[in-house]
This record gives structure tokens, C-alpha cells and sequence, in this order.
């Protein structure tokens, strides 16, 4: 059958290439230390389990309103609303069956074919896929290698930003690399997003994947909230990924449009999964405290283990379940130049799998530091110790 | 926030405003006698159920692939090869959450904007919604009433098409009016996709809900299965609805670009509800079946009871959930011309619900004969009596 053109505009997560390899590479009999995806080997709460199983028996099983049971989104209003010190209701949310639905939900809602987005790089890569299938132009923006970390280049976006950028993406608590901006830098972008006149998507999907201190949401800042739809998900606090829930919220004349959007293309989400997710947020929370206690211990093996690597240089983020560290010492030691190659080698090596910075965004003219990505959110403690003290043997070979 | 241009072009459901107004009626203590929607008031069967829970014990809550697990696609291919006669592997199958997303993705892989799309009309409202939508131009055909039912009206379509048309929507066993084709209109039908070089989405919704006889699929036809995607779902089959689970199955390089989509749009289907689907097709069917014996004898208590109301003629469908009858004698005899007001007036006066032909796409003009919609699936066998007992009494008052 033929493709209609505009398929050639759509992008994808090359990341699933290196799962396919790292699946590929074990099936031949190898051990496989999975550090290349974002996904979770912790159970789900069995709060959620239960909330669901007991919806199930319950008959929880026909259709639901397009935008969810209202029990649910008073629920995330509620939560949100208090961590973001705003005033949502339920009429601001819409579910989704997962986070990553409101990115290309948002922007057929509020992109017009020709405006220009603003979205980080290295980044999430749905962001520009979805950008340019819908016809807009896509402004990649980067961060800056600080002391402890990374800060997003606002000077990037002034640069950039023309009469006809309507959007800015923002994803803090980064995937991949783990930033997270100060107050002031918050403070900069509100008044760019304001001299502008842009909407913003606030991708918080790692919003309470935090170790220390406290997340800030963007939409806090004065006039903010009005201008902007919060991406939230159940995947990561809840160890839900497989579960496919989340939800958009926002100001009331988009989430409508979004919940028209769901009609026609799913109906809704998963009926009785609501009600897990429901259970999940308003009871017990040992367990989901414990999958934060179990990260941080994995965070600080890894980020310890790969400081140990000669040419190696990794800063530790408070939150997200990612590193990001610098390798361009380790990569030339070792004479690669070509990301692929390096990354191949180390996996035929030592079976450490991991992404490269190529998986979240073509590379900017000038970049020349070279970083590689660690989920530490699918492998467990010893295998953390283990697979990485291979990576060194062969770094420092 | 401002809305992009192209939500202007985006249709919904409009029988979700019935379900919301017979919902306002019974809050005000009325007794509502729900058939305005195709859902289930049925359980989803055991098999179904302990496959999900015991995929939750087993841990398949992360993600799994963008197209689904092997082992379930495998399952749908061959058990639509063997239905359908044809020979489907799973790289021929995309697992949805649900049979919806099929329509939408569809026309993005396949429809070029400016492309002239044949569709149902009256029928299912997300067509015309979706077509829109993607830029393509909608051209609605037709059924005709025989003696025993409806037929395709065949001659409609082949006076609209033109060498614009890329893509003929068939949804045999239909919704609203449950019409299947004849082997001779599926011939007449094949000889024009071939003539005109269409492309083919077969919405197989309702292909296993059938209480005698067997369903035939158009991809049998020779050389159709080449050009035709077919819309799969759980949902009717094992009273699923809300589960939201479906496949679009078709030539695998129109797959591939719909699992890339997927990755696009919500990563993957729920990884453990697919579990409980592939324990529902490969185990024991006793439930399944029962959900048959049920459905029929709601079916045969409606058709009767609305045969026995004056100025009300209903064929007898042997698949799907729904009856079409019409009305032309009761509106008339009741004083309606407006379809809306002859629907509120019965529900205010018994507390039927039901949705209009209306619902189911804009009145082609010259229509005459007046039609209402009856979903028996969601409403059991004594209230369909009582129910329909009471629409005689008004109507024939």
C-alpha cells in the first residue's frame, strides 16, 4: 500500500534500536547490563495493584468519560495544585493513557502549520517529531556544562526567539541529562515567555523523581499558569510504565480540546487502571517512598562507579533516574570519534548498554564534548557495581 | 490559550451528549432505560482477567514494544488467518489500545491531504471526523432498506468516485444499522476498489459478535488483502471496552508506519492487559460464547417489542449489538419533524435512551424515512422489555 507524505515528517525514538541491539546481543548467550532505557524493574505499589484489581471486580471494565473518572482528576488537581501552589480543578485535567500523549496532543491543539517551537537538545526526541509532522518549524535549544551540573542556554533562546515562535518546550528535570533550573533562570524564561506572548508545555515527568530539596514547576511563576499544560504522568513515581497512564493539565479551553482530541482517537483511557492510579495517590505511600530510597541508592553506586573511570566525568542530578556523563576524555583515549562505534564496542566489550547523545537530538555545530546517557531505573544495585567496573576495565584498557 | 486552526476541522461523537443528558435525567431521580451507547454491561471473562492479574504478579508492568508482545500478535494473526483465509504473521499486526486508534492512524499513514475518502453514512461519526481532520475530502455513501434489512448502496459510491478517491472505509456488520454485504456486493465492492486503485480500511468491530450464520471479511476477496487494513478489537468480543485493547492488520509496511506512530503517540498499548487478551484467544471460550446467548436474547426481546409498537418497523440484524429502526410512522403520528425533540420527548415521557440517525452523520438530501438508533448491550433483558413496554404506551398515545 502507499504512504501518504507526510509519514516523512515523522520522527522516532531511536533509543529502541539499542534496546533491539542490547536484545540482540544477549539472545547470542551475553550478559547485558541495561542502562539504555527509561524503563522501571521495581514493582508497582501494591496500593495501585490493589486499587485496580478491586475496580476490576467492581465492573470497572466498560467505558469511561473521555477525559477520565472525575474521582481521578479531582484527585491529580488536588496533588498538583498543592505542590504547584496553583488553584486546578478536575475541569483542568484530561487523562491520557501515558505522559507521552499530551506532547503531540498539545501541539495539534495550539500549533498552527509554520510556527516555530522551541524545544531542548539534547532532549526528549517526540518533541521534534512531533513538531515538524504537524508542520512547525522545530528550535532546538541547549544547556550549558556548569560546576555541579547543567543550566538550560537562555541566551539560545533570546537568540532564537523570532515574531513567529509561538511555543516554548520545557523540560525540567531533564531527560536526558538530568538539569534542573534555579529560581532565576525560571524567572528569565517567564519573562521571555511573556515578552513573546509563547505557551509552554512543562514536561514534568520527573516532577517528584527527586532525591533532595523540593521541585519547582514553571507554572508557578506569576501568569504562568495560565499560558501553560502541564505534561504529568503515573509512569515513574508510581512504577507504572507498562500501565500507560498520565495526564494533561491546563487552562479549561485546551483540556477540552484535548479531551475532543481523545474521543476520536482512543476514547478513552483504561477504565479500572484509573482507579489503580486513583488508590495510588490518595493511599498509602510507604512503597512509593521505597522506590525513591531504592533510586538513590542506584544514583550514588553509579555516579560513584563512573567518577572512577579515567576520562570520565559525571555530575549528580536530584532527580530524574538519568546521568549524563561527560566521555570525551574516555572516547579519545580509546580513539573513537564516532558515537555509534564507541557505544557498539563497549556493548560487545563488556555488555554495559547504554544511549549516546545522538539518541536525544542531532548534535548542535560547535558541540564538541561528547556525553553518553545512563537510565539507572531498570538494573538493579550489584548489576550497577558490576557492569560499570567492566565498562572501566575496558575505558582504561 | 489560543487554539491552532486545525481543531476547527475536528468532529466528535455527539451520542456522548445523549449519555450526558439521560445521565442529568436520572440524577433527578428518573429510571433511565440506557440504549443510546455501545457499551457492555456484561463482565469481561475470567480467562481475560486472571491472564491480566497473573501478567501484574509477573511483573509486565514496564513498557513492552511499540507494536505489542510477539506472542499476542502471533495469536491475532492466526486467528484471523483462519477466520478470514488468508495468511497473516504477526509483523501484519500492531496491537491499539483499542479498535479506535485504527481509523486515525489509518488515514495518517495512508491519505494524503486533498484525497477523497468514501465512507458510511449514516455511520460511525469518527470517519468523517478523522478525514477532516487529515485534509482529505469526505464522500458519504449510503444504505439502502430491503425487505429484511439494509444494503450497501453500491450505486452511490460508484457515481462519486473519481480519480481523486484514494480510500473506500467499509464497515460490514455496521454501526448503526448492523447491514452486512451480500458475496455479490463484496464482488461488486472488490471490482471497484481494483478498477479505481483504492485503498481499503475494514472495520471488523463487530466480526465475532454473530448469533447464526458466519462472517465473512472483504480481505478474503482475491487481491484485497493487499490493499486493505483491517480494524481488530477486543473490545465486543470479551465485553473489553474499557480495557481499551484493538490491532490494525494489514501489508506490514502500512504496520510499520503505524507502530511508528505509536511510538509517537502513546509508546506502547498496556503491557499486562495485553496478557489477559492472549489468555482470552487461546483459552477456554465458555464465557465468550455466553456473552453470544445473552446478546441474542436481548436481541430477539427488542426486535419483537419494537415491532410491536405502531408506526415502528426494526429488521432483525444476526451480528452486531444495535437495531435501526424506523420510525417514520411513530414521528409522524406523534407530531415530530425534528429528530432531537422526538428523542428528548421520549425520554422525558419513559426514560428511554436512545441515539438518532443523527448521530451517525448529517441526513443525505431527499432522505426521507426517519430512523433511531438501540444499543441492547448495555441494558438487560427485563428493562429492554419494560422499557420498550413503556415507548409503546407514549408513542402509541
Amino acid at each position: 500500500m502507499n504512504i501518504a507524505d507526510r509519514i516523512s515528517r515523522l520522527g522516532t525514538e531511536t533509543a529502541f534500536a539499542v534496546s533491539a541491539e542490547a536484545a540482540a546481543f544477549g539472545a547470542k548467550g551475553n550478559h547485558v547490563y541495561p542502562f539504555h532505557l527509561g524503563d522501571m524493574n521495581l514493582p508497582t505499589p501494591s496500593t495501585v495493584v490493589e486499587g485496580a484489581l478491586k475496580a476490576i471486580r467492581d465492573g470497572k471494565t466498560g467505558y469511561c468519560p473521555n477525559t477520565g473518572i472525575p474521582q481521578l482528576r479531582e484527585a491529580i488537581a488536588a496533588d498538583v495544585s498543592a505542590s504547584h501552589d496553583v488553584a486546578y480543578t478536575a475541569a483542568n485535567v484530561a487523562i491520557q493513557p501515558g505522559g507521552k500523549p499530551v506532547i503531540g496532543k498539545f501541539i495539534q491543539a495550539i500549533m498552527n502549520p509554520g510556527d516555530e517551537v522551541l524545544y531542548p537538545n539534547p532532549g526528549y526526541p517526540i518533541y521534534e517529531s512531533q513538531i515538524e509532522y504537524h508542520g512547525g518549524t522545530a528550535l532546538p535549544y541547549g544547556y550549558l556544562e556548569t560546576g555541579g551540573g547543567f543550566a538550560i542556554d537562555i541566551d539560545a533562546i533570546e537568540r532564537q526567539v523570532t515574531p513567529k515562535t509561538r511555543i516554548l518546550i520545557l523540560n525540567d528535570l531533564q531527560n536526558p541529562i538530568g538539569a534542573e533550573a534555579s529560581p532565576e533562570e525560571f524567572k528569565r524564561l517567564a519573562d521571555i515567555v511573556r515578552r513573546h506572548d509563547l505557551q509552554v508545555l512543562c514536561d514534568e515527568a520527573y516532577f517528584d523523581i527527586r532525591y533532595s530539596g523540593v521541585s519547582r514547576s514553571f507554572v508557578s511563576l506569576p501568569g504562568m499558569v495560565e499560558r501553560s499544560i502541564i505534561l504529568y504522568t503515573f509512569s515513574k513515581k508510581f512504577a507504572m510504565t507498562g500501565w500507560r497512564l498520565g495526564a494533561a493539565i491546563g487552562p479549561q479551553n485546551v483540556i477540552d480540546v484535548i479531551g475532543k482530541i481523545n474521543v476520536n482517537d482512543e476514547s478513552c483511557s483504561n477504565h479500572f487502571v484509573q482507579y489503580g492510579a486513583l488508590a495510588g495517590l490518595t493511599g498509602d505511600t510507604a512503597e512509593v517512598k521505597q522506590i525513591l530510597v531504592t533510586l538513590q541508592e542506584r544514583r550514588d553506586a553509579a555516579v560513584a562507579a563512573l567518577n572512577a573511570i579515567e576520562g570520565v566525568k559525571c555530575a549528580c542530578p536530584e532527580a530524574t533516574f538519568y546521568l549524563f556523563p561527560n566521555v570525551t576524555g574516555a572516547m579519545a583515549s580509546k580513539g573513537f570519534d564516532d558515537y555509534d562505534a564507541f557505544r557498539q564496542a563497549a556493548l560487545e566489550a563488556t555488555g554495559v548498554s547504554f544511549c549516546t547523545r545522538l539518541h536525544f537530538g542531532r548534535a548542535v555545530p560547535g558541540e564538541t564534548d561528547r556525553y553518553i546517557r545512563f537510565a539507572y531505573s531498570g538494573i538493579d544495585l550489584d548489576q550497577i557495581q558490576e557492569g560499570l567496573g567492566r565498562l572501566k576495565g575496558f575505558l582504561e584498557s
